[in-house]
């Protein structure tokens, strides 16, 4: 199978049929970026700006579907397409009828393409035009990603928002390198937008296709990548391949070329990003989604993020600290001490990576929450800079 | 230091001045030693026949006490004094006030006295008359449990019931090293009441010392042991060494031994039993409190008991069955379905691990829930055997 070039057809251009994701902009704050909205899908709607904890294998790593949404509050979660394809396996998925069915999940749900994870985990790979072939990370087996296919399985898996197929290149990729890269990108993108357009959703709620903007640390390539996703008719954006390796000011301001670029009515999703610092200053500078295993992956490891300061519970001046683990938490499980939970965590409990992840959930969301509020308050400058200081101490 | 052998003193047998812990036998039924009981201690009161989950380091692994409580029902979770010692240590529980603080739970707890994982866990063990000798199972360090040292350390962590320090005879013991060891036992219960008697609780609530009643699988050796506990003031009795490698039979007819000398006025604790089926069979012979880590670990491995049989979730004909967990189940995890927890089990993902802990043990108090339930109606019996007939099946 041969994939030309200029392989886009015109049919993607005229009006889709189907539904349309809403997005309303609520109310920009003067002197920053910074943007409040609500999404609006067919599962309900998303506040943004959001952070969606990552469901990678279809579960929130410790987290009870019933504590995402009434102690977390999450509004939107994501599901990772390259480990739901290897395990369970779309088959199974789609017999449940879909990933809200299978997991239990009645609200939002993004998939990313797979691309990032056969890139970072797949044991060997070959590039080519056509797709990437890779090596499954739990068994060898072997399997081939190609935009089409995953347009395939992410219909299969029934997320409200899905992602095109890309290449993320390295944080260190050299301009060459990063400049063919983005070319291929850009013609899978095309191939996924003509299979989003070719298929159907399956179980009656409608799908978005976000195209992810690449370009690496090259300001003209990253302008480049979204002058060419802005020619096709999508709900939102994603900014990918930041946070792999490029220094934080690149991050941010390659951040600020693309949201400069970006039209203002449609929502703008920053890929895998990051610290709560991080998120502050993406959404300065105009992003609305974020996600990242930072809160749950870290928890596990025993490190709290909260509105005083990062804790690092393993320390042992928290050894005899009776006091609750965040005064200010939001989540049932502040009310753990941090003694007790830095026991569980010393002791290699479950519980303890349970309360850890719960508690830094809640505070992403209590974070992206109150950044919204003081966005629609008009004061979100002067709370963000006050804030950042306190998110940078080390307690 | 020496114990000589008649170390009892007199003092012990006159009445305590410490609140007498309290247990109301509801209701006996027909053709059958069952009971229905209420102990009142000074964290509330326990409704018998109980199960009691066991939070070995101070947690029941995976699951919140918020859940413990609210979607379990738990009335009284166990702590193991050989892992809370060890690890955070007493003097940690002690500065957060005992364990009931530092875990959160506000309930009635129960402590065993280690001495069943100093001869399980413990490394290098010498026993002597003074006591047992072993290496951490953690870091090496070496330590000496004496019937003393344990009853201090139970003081400090405060649990309701604390238990006396014992020797677990494997099953196949003979009965030369059954009885030699049962001596010992009773010279060690001397010493743990004496210093019971001479100690007072920490945190201004009442402890209540059971003796555990060894003998292996001679009936004689059990009869002497009840003989001997019942001339302490004892507030209830364990019975201990089974479900340690006898047969199935043989614990049967030791508790059945145990129970017929033990005071009809006073709760009787089996340690470590059962499977569903191992505690109808023993509730039916007379015993009122339970504990066990098998509705958690085999959860943990999968393995989910129900009302209709047990479930082994890995087994491949769960793959694409997307009804609820348990019909019929109390829980609120029942609902995720059995493909769902198969896919997370299988992944390795904790969400299954904590959903397939909390669903057994929500069934564990269901069915010594209703086992009381049905001996308050007389029609315990009729119950207990339909009910084992399901229990056994392997869906």
């Amino acid at each position: 199978m041969k994939y030309p070039l200029n392989s886009r057809i015109i049919a993607i251009f005229e009006p889709s049929k189907k539904r349309v994701m809403e997005f309303e902009l609520i109310k920009n704050t003067e002197g920053s970026r910074a943007r409040a909205g609500v999404i609006t899908t067919d599962h309900g709607k998303i506040e943004t700006p959001i952070f969606m904890p990552v469901g990678t294998a279809g579960s929130v790593k410790g987290i009870h579907i019933r504590d995402l949404k009434e102690d977390i509050k999450a509004q939107i979660i994501l599901g990772n397409t390259y480990h739901l394809y290897l395990r369970p396996g779309v088959d199974i998925i789609e017999k449940a009828g879909g990933l809200h069915k299978f997991n239990g999940w009645d609200k939002p749900i993004l998939t990313d393409s797979g691309g990032y994870q056969v890139f970072s985990l797949g044991d060997i790979r070959k590039l080519t035009e056509e797709g990437a072939r890779f090596q499954s990370h739990i068994d060898g087996s072997y399997h081939l990603f190609t935009p089409e296919n995953v347009i395939d399985i992410q219909r299969t898996i029934g997320a409200d928002i899905i992602m095109a197929f890309d290449e993320c290149t390295p944080g260190d990729a050299d301009y060459e390198y990063a400049k063919k890269s983005l070319e291929l990108t850009q013609r899978w993108l095309d191939r996924c937008f003509t299979q989003f357009q070719n298929t159907q959703p399956k179980y009656g709620h409608s799908q978005s296709l976000f195209p992810i903007i690449q370009g690496n640390t090259f300001t003209d390539l990253r302008k480049a990548a979204v002058a060419h996703a802005k020619t096709f008719p999508a709900d939102g954006f994603a900014i990918g391949g930041l946070s792999v390796g490029e220094t934080e000011k690149e991050m941010y301001e390659m951040t600020e070329v693309v949201t400069a670029e970006l039209p203002e009515n449609k929502p703008r999703y920053l890929m895998g990003v990051g610290t709560p610092v991080n998120i502050l200053e993406s959404i300065d500078r105009g992003v609305d989604m974020f996600d990242c295993v930072m809160p749950t992956r870290n928890g596990r490891n025993g490190m709290l993020f909260t509105s005083e300061g990062t804790i690092n519970i393993r320390n042992k001046r928290w050894e005899n600290d009776h006091s609750p683990i965040d005064k200010n938490g939001t989540s049932f499980v502040d009310q753990y001490s941090k003694a007790y939970l830095r026991h569980l965590i010393i002791s290699n409990e479950m519980l303890g990576a349970q309360i850890a992840s719960q508690h830094n959930l809640a505070f992403y969301l209590w974070l992206v929450k109150t950044a919204r509020q003081k966005i629609t308050e008009g004061n979100f400058l002067s709370w963000k800079n006050e804030m950042i200081i306190k998110l940078k101490e080390r307690l």
